[in-house]
């Protein structure tokens, strides 16, 4: 069910420093956004059939900025890309995870996501993410 | 120079507890091993290109027992695959970031590998891995 590793998210407080790592070790970050819902900035760097996305806070009440106060800077979130996200959701649920999105949302890219939540998953963030719109059941 | 994602590393106080959440997703671990040199015993699980490999500390004296003190549960490094350790910590040396391994050692499952410093990686701790044993320059 899990197809593979959609990326990884990482809090950082400047995106214009942090890409300097994955330029040094040759890759390029390909796309930059703002998410003006999410109150942060991201850059996307490809690695393999995966990514990093690197996460900037643009305001002090964005999520990001919050996680950076509590944590500091490191790996924020895990993604993996999946045929059917309320599929996914539906066999935690029945399973007693514990699920941030009761329903999947629309993500970026277009994407159909959903958030589990971190108690069920070893403090690990995790996102499930499908390609497209969710077509409803 | 950066291949694929080879695995992401997971801190977790119980593996048998820890695999449950992946065994949901239909995600089977493939491969349980005890690394007594970094007193910690492991699980693999494939998803896609990439693996999850869950550590749980072996001995209160684990740097992973050190890291759940410290930090709790959570993504632990990420991991590289690259065609050539050696090459990219010259490359990350000469641009001034800060290795944890000067030279390439061995690890697991036969492959050459070496850790950058997470002070130069927005604390991400960051390992390389080559497949097979570094031939030396």
């Amino acid at each position: 069910m899990l197809n593979k590793i959609d990326h990884i998210g990482v809090a950082v407080r400047s995106l214009d420093e942090a890409v300097g790592f994955y330029r040094a070790m040759g890759a390029e970050p390909y796309h930059f956004e703002e998410v003006p819902s999410q109150k942060v900035r991201v850059a996307f760097i490809k690695v393999g059939e995966s990514n990093i996305e690197l996460l900037e806070p643009t305001a002090p009440d964005s999520p990001v900025a919050i996680y950076l106060e509590k944590r500091g800077e490191g790996m924020h979130h895990i993604c993996y890309n999946v045929d059917d996200v309320a599929a996914g959701l539906a066999t935690l649920k029945d399973a007693g995870y514990r699920l941030i999105d009761e329903a999947p949302k629309p993500g970026a890219h277009g994407c159909t996501v959903a958030f589990v939540h971190p108690k069920s998953t070893n403090s690990v963030l995790t996102e499930l993410s499908q390609h497209g719109e969710h077509e409803g059941h």
